[in-house]
């Protein structure tokens, strides 16, 4: 998507075809500063530090560390010493040790001498799997804003999103903007109201920067506001990303979903989840199952903002204690359907598939 | 309610029997400032910088300054001179015109020299109907926290609270927080779970002060919390303020009631709206007729916090246009009762007294 008129991913190589360039994304939307990788250290420093974010996007900058490790050190030992650093930065993401597992298991039956190209040939294509993705699902959500634009052609089509499930998290794209971005490109009006999304503020720092610099109309507000809107009809839709769908078709998301999924199926609006449809885990019975992380409560005590002379500053928003659960779980009897890149799926079509 | 241990109304007289004092509001919880107000003026602007404020903080503001009035000029020129100085302050607020109409038309029929003491004596009343309105409704509300205790004895009675429905925004004893604090000094466990109320924090900010400062456990959450709270069990009933109740029970309140009025129904949670009766207001029919207040985008895309040298600091959340609905409305389904300080009321109930 675009920066400043320009096209980027949210991951490439440089030229030099081994060192990596990301986004410092602790920086955004205050300051667009593009960083270059050039070890495994680097790697694991920008995964540890969140430069790096989003289940896919990790994930790509972990395995691409594997592949630079492998540059210095091919052996066996050199591999697995690599893997064990790499996946021990983020010991919860799921993505991460996927995808070091995938150049692991591509490499392991080679030479060394073979190995390390062959890593960077596999993590370029696992990119590329990871954007050809996010453009299904595109396709796949483009057809109901379409058809919501079809009913009233003469508005903005006005959706709700939570959170950062944008291009910004993934290679490119993204899983519940990726309709959004299409829709926009193709011409269909659409006005986005992006959730702030407190406590880390995804919605107003990352998918409004996101929407901001690639042209799409929309307005930032409080997570409390979304209901209301609802009630008022200026809500067509909402879309949201998922960290986890068990068996049952629960979502597990960012902490506030579940709040907005109520207020969406109080007053008929359409309750979207994108996804890969590797997020789909049959494995896990019902949302009841899956462990909900409890983070540091000085994300709720303390706000990061940027000051009357442009300095980035943290400032405390309460003397009191905070809680701090990050997910929250939706329960799938609220989701109208799920929106992926093999198309939409509805809670019982998914239970079938898992059989 | 005790500050620093000692027992305080939020609006009192100086001891010259004529001088306001009432705290800066703008200033906690970092900062406890008194201030002293010796004229209609400095009650103007107390109430239009939002020194005080609440809806029956700030109708006591306005009426003592209309008494300050009375001392310098008690002709009829000059009370309504003052009455339209005062009630420009703040247009909408239906309990500031309230105030100030009773206190004129309490003096109006006296002769000017008896006028500057009637009027002190009648916001002196007015004061302490509130408080003992307040007292009454933290009685009713005393009776469903002490049931949820008796069901479950080995573990505080949890409470979600949203905004700040509180002493703070009162004469004393505030009207959701009444029945947390009753409950408290009677010994009963309770713990609070504050919502921080964006886009203005005043969980965050004045009801997590006023408990930590009362000495009630409680915990500062995200809006976006409340709901997975409530779906692990972790709340026994929820309560909030109201700004206004229709005929049919709809409550207007502070954008982001009607979401957590939304999980407490979908987990079988209790959820209470504390008001004096005089909030419900019959001659509007539903929530669909009472327009909602647009506020300063700058609300949402700002926030204010202390820094790291202890300074009050504003810092910028977003680069984009934000949106600021300050209300929503919760459907009368939702509300499991009204505690008043006349009892109980369901909405039947209500609509019965309406007649």
């Amino acid at each position: 998507m675009k920066i400043d008129g320009k096209p980027y991913r949210s991951i490439w190589l440089n030229e030099n075809g081994w060192s990596l360039h990301i986004f410092d994304q602790r920086d955004l939307p205050w300051k667009l500063t593009i960083v270059e990788l050039k070890s495994p250290a680097d790697c694991a420093v920008a995964i540890k530090e969140m430069w790096t974010r989003g289940a896919p996007l990790l994930a790509m900058t972990g395995a691409y560390g594997l592949a630079m490790a492998l540059r210095d050190d091919a052996s066996d030992a050199g591999l697995n010493a690599a893997y064990d650093m790499l996946v021990a930065t983020r010991p919860t993401a799921v993505n991460l040790k996927w995808a070091l597992d995938q150049v692991r298991s591509h490499v392991a039956p080679l030479a060394p001498e073979a190995r390390a190209a062959a890593a960077y040939e596999k993590v370029n294509t696992l990119c590329d799997e990871d954007v050809e993705t996010n453009r299904a699902i595109g396709e796949t959500g483009l057809q109901i804003i379409r058809d919501l634009h079809a009913k009233s052609p003469d508005e903005p089509v006005n959706i709700l999103i939570h959170c950062n499930p944008g291009w910004l998290a993934t290679v490119d794209f993204g899983t519940a903007t990726a309709p959004i971005y299409r829709a926009h490109d193709e011409g269909i009006p659409v006005h986005v109201w992006v959730d702030e999304t407190r406590p880390r503020n995804q919605g107003a720092l990352l998918t409004a920067y996101e929407l901001q610099q690639h042209g799409v109309p929309h307005t930032v507000i409080v997570d409390n506001a979304g209901g209301l809107l609802m009630q008022r009809g200026q809500v067509q839709m909402c879309i949201v990303g998922v960290d986890r769908v068990t068996k049952n078709g629960d979502a597990c998301n960012k902490v506030g979903t579940y709040l907005k999924a109520l207020a969406a199926a109080d007053n008929d609006v359409p309750f979207y989840v994108a996804m890969p449809f590797t997020t789909y885990d049959p494995s896990t019975p019902t949302g009841r199952d899956v462990p909900i992380e409890e983070r540091d409560a000085t994300e709720v005590t303390h706000i990061d903002g940027l000051d009357e002379n442009g300095e980035m500053k943290r400032v405390k928003l309460t003397l009191s204690p905070g809680g701090n659960l990050a997910f929250d779980i939706t329960p799938a009897k609220y989701v109208t359907a799920y929106v992926t890149e093999q198309g939409l799926f509805s809670a019982a079509d998914l239970i079938e598939r898992a059989g």
